[in-house]
């Protein structure tokens, strides 16, 4: 059995369905999947500073999630938000829906490009690419002015406009594939197309929830059989490698120890 | 259950029990893993010309696999030989050991360097990192100086030379992970940590067997509940889709039909 | 007269002297310098985890210095941690000394490279300077293995060794400029000049905390006369923008409202 | 007398007229152009498997040329195919028109596009142009969605579309001169140009065939004064400097001997 | 006191008013501005001739400049035309626009497109971001195709259009912010928003003159405490450093000594 | 009968028999080389401002050339000086030997280097790498360190230093092939060569004269049947396509007419 947690790094359950019926027809047998969202936080990611503040949130689930067993983790939404510093906080696999679509695109088509929700996630995603080693293969990164937010009032017709969008692009960029970049745009496409829309399936739409889930899945086997050899040399390199007192407390204050006869899980 | 084909693309069939072992502990369960090799070709792939013709091999080697009904296909060689091509002919995913070590590297580590054979390997594997879009993560492509033939003779101690190799490699790039570039020396070196020598993992060495291995079940998963939907736009566009008559006569050049009553698979 | 905050994003005031000596020679009439630390926070930045819970407090660092007027805002650290946050959430000029100091480091020699403290650094410098757009000249990013906490006990060796390397990095690279990528280190070598060493100035050593002060400066210049335009389209896009009483609770979130009676500052 | 082999590598020989009445006014004296095409292989090479096919020709036909004695081949089709592969088999030089047209570019124009046929070739070009180091100058690779099968029939519209995209390709991408990216519309062009079409000049449109063939005179000089010094370290490095009997045993099975009487040329 | 030059490299002195107009409401207290121009030399810069031969008058400038004790130097064209060749014969800063405006503007927006006069300056431009390292977020160069011998009759009209031709810029690149790549644009430009178009101010569009002249004050302050320590390592090393008397020679041709007796100011 | 001009762009005819004896016997039947310098101006070029002033005589040179028939020009220097400037001045084909050694150099080799003569040279040699698009496959550019004023007292000594050189650098970088970046030190080389030191040829050593002046009869060739099509659209767009009037004046003021009966040649 492998245990995959998906975070939805958002402060609210609203998408917890709809990614939990996208995603389930493709797990593979074996594969157990638990879909999570954050509280006390904003229900938001799209701007700089509410993202930084959920993205503690995020790390304190990721050690929730590991403390819990689980044997990878995904991190549901195409800012890739806190990845690094999860990959540093745990040896759990961390997997993000941008990264890992983006690097698996290629097998998909020649040339990517990414479309997202808002103009406001445009640059940041360009600069992810760009730091992923990836932007040579990448045409160009687009919005089609959605707010998560709005999409869950009207999943079809996300799915309409994502595609009619990623025709356009297609076309005016000469991509052969297109990485969507927001897991709520993806998986109001994949619901489409699950409930029968094959119309939209005309184009290669690659789904960074499910590249996500599938990565996971593939680097818990890894883990399982000790091929998960994660190197620690820099980028990647745990805190307690250089100070080990200084790493406890750090995590303490991440997550504060839960006061005796608490019962808390933590 | 997942079937998967990886072709040892020599023809001789020295290197499949090296291969099955060192592939075979990190299957999931329900994958059943075929080794096969090459026969009327050559033994070897390193000069441009005999790798041309060997990939005449592989691409025959590829449609057998797919109307004996494979899952995925597993091109085993660095210089994912007929790669394209072999995407173009068939809807089985076909994956390239390479190509997977590359694009899956950052979740090992933030640069990555490739250690293959010998020197002249270094240029084909540089244009093809190229190609895939990668170089920018990418800091060198250096060579071992052995060759598969003399390899065989002697695994473990190639597994240490690789390991030496690798070692300098990341100190003098500031690389974080090796990507092996050569199919039999990752072969070689795994076999060698799986036989015990734990010290050889100090260093993070991404064997590309193993990813593409992996990558062949991630992929075969997607095909089976239809989200392998690759693009046929351009790159990975079928001869059929432009002259379906013509396309049926280049297979025929490809493999010839087997004369009535000789009871060939084909 | 303008009034800049320089930030020393460290939960200790061990650094404020040391920049504050090694600024103020610099600053042109009329220019108030006020150096500030955190409290309440880790006192080290190394590491992902600790480094993003010190953006927090950043984060509210230049709210608050908003609040009272500061004309310009300097976070203290070459990780220019939190700086694309701060640019959303204010419209005070924010000014990293990474960026800072890269950027204007062409008027000093035609390729630079960065040395900066440790090994865990250089990625994340690296990454930094992909994202500026400024790796096309770049020709490395180094270390010299020292932690800043240790850099504090012996500043004029510090100077010395970051001096040696600098060389090293010149001459192995080919460059004719370093930009230090450590504003500890940076400030040590400062002092020692200062302090009459002058066999250190013999190559260009580019102290990336006098870039930032003076383009705090320029950038406070720009805005008293209206002509800081920021391009608020989508880097630095204000949540306002989108949903002000979103906004307003994010920063509610970020720095509570002081209870009635309080009489705290904020 | 400098004798040149211009090999259509095309199994029909409907192209070679075109070929030769678009390329003899451009010879300089001395020089004797030998057009050739291929025999017993797919007529078409838009696709990668009839392609890989073809290649194996080519190379037939390049072992043929230099017993031969010609002083320089040309492998007139814009994928440059199997270049690298004859590089290596042979001392005689050997020019593909898109490598050649591509690198001459510059003086003709401070950007360059590339127009080729159909899209199933751009990418191929695109991956060419960029293994060629070439990318920073392409502004891009378009087509024009005709099969060379179809230009024999009508060369003067072929001439008068292509130079309509080409004008388009110019004003849209801001690139000062187009190459022409298929051997067969550049041969279009120009016997529209030589034909009297003055109107079809007003752009600067490369002509593959001819920088093709000028660098083959080019190097052809230059091997004959020993001035064709190629390096053999590595990309080019030839089998026999490894293993003089498995490079002639891999000559044997893509050339097998001639039967005694039988009067074969080889 | 900080003496700055601004030196208008053309023939002619019809641009002087308008710079010194829109430059000295953002010049800080403490600086003064003397605005240049060239005699005996083509009025017009736009080709490779004539710039070549304004350069020798502009580096005549700014030896003149430098003796009459200047403090920085601006070249007020977006070719920033000498500027490598005056920073090597002179320890005064010497800024360029195009560099001051590509270099800051990242603080401006995520990524800049240039918009220029007319489309010869186009290539030159690109080829000087390309050459700067700023390559990588710039999304392209365009014309407004003006020559400034015609900008000066209808300033408020170049106003008008070089803002409507920046808005459509930054729709279809994408692109956050324009830097002007034309100093007399730009001065239209100035001049208009100052004399209250505000309309014209709604895209962030980046006066090159104005960051030129405000990294001239930069540089200044840098120098006058000792801090502007450029590397003589290569691009900037002074002829002197390799030969005095060959040195002096050149300076001589090129700044030809007054006879005696002639009052003049050299 | 072709005429080539390769003009050595120093004021002193010292170099003149060096290149006239090196290049000779690679010449082609029906060219004739004519070597020229120039006079009443710097000896050297190395220095940014030298090099300045001889531009100006290099166009000079250029006009001349042209007005006496020449049918292409080479200036024979690796900063390719005036390059740019003189394809704007003239329809006659001009050469740079960088640009044509950079260009021709993939097939010689995967990877070229540069080796110039000293330190000043590196930076502008790179940056012309840059600017011609080339960049990406270029490993790295270095120097020996001699001057071409000492060279020409010792061409032998300064062909074995320049191969030792250069044999290092391919084993440091990687490199399959050098381009040698100074057109004295490759003189210097070819006449070793040419006299006898076959032990100079076992790596690849690309001379950038010889592929300028075979570029150039190549070029001659395409200008003499109407082939050399230049784009005038930008870059190398001409002054008089915008005004023909002051076009001449500022031919004027580059070569005033000569006074009536003077019986000078222009």
């Amino acid at each position: 059995m492998t245990r995959i947690c998906f975070l939805n790094p958002f402060g609210t359950d609203d998408y917890d369905g709809l990614i939990a019926e996208t995603l389930t027809p493709s797990l593979r047998p074996g594969t157990e999947l638990e879909i999570r969202h954050l509280t006390n936080c904003p229900r938001n990611i799209d701007y700089y500073v509410p993202k930084h503040l959920v993205e503690v949130e995020i790390l304190k689930a990721v050690v929730d999630a590991e403390r819990e067993g689980f044997d990878a983790f995904v991190i549901g939404c195409c800012y890739d938000p806190a990845l690094t510093q999860a990959r540093e906080l745990t040896d759990m696999p961390v997997v993000g829906p941008l990264e890992a679509g983006v690097l698996l695109s290629r097998l998909f088509g020649h040339r990517f490009s990414v479309v997202t929700d808002h103009r406001k996630a445009v640059p940041e995603i360009e600069d992810r690419v760009r730091v992923y080693g990836a932007e040579a293969n990448c045409r160009s990164v687009s919005a089609i002015d959605w707010y998560v937010d709005d999409m869950i009032g009207d999943p079809p017709r996300v799915a309409r406009e994502a595609h009619a969008r990623c025709r356009e692009v297609l076309e005016r960029d000469g991509a052969e594939c297109i990485v969507l970049g927001c897991t709520i745009i993806a998986a109001c496409y994949e619901q489409a197309v699950l409930r029968g829309a094959r119309e939209l399936t005309d184009i290669t739409i690659v789904n960074p929830n499910l590249m996500a889930v599938k990565t996971a899945e593939l680097f818990a086997d890894l883990r399982a059989v000790g091929q998960y050899r994660i190197s620690r040399r820099g980028y990647y390199q745990q805190h307690a490698q250089h100070d080990a007192a200084e790493a406890a407390s750090i995590l303490e204050l991440l997550i504060p120890p839960a006061p005796a006869g608490s019962g808390a899980l933590r």
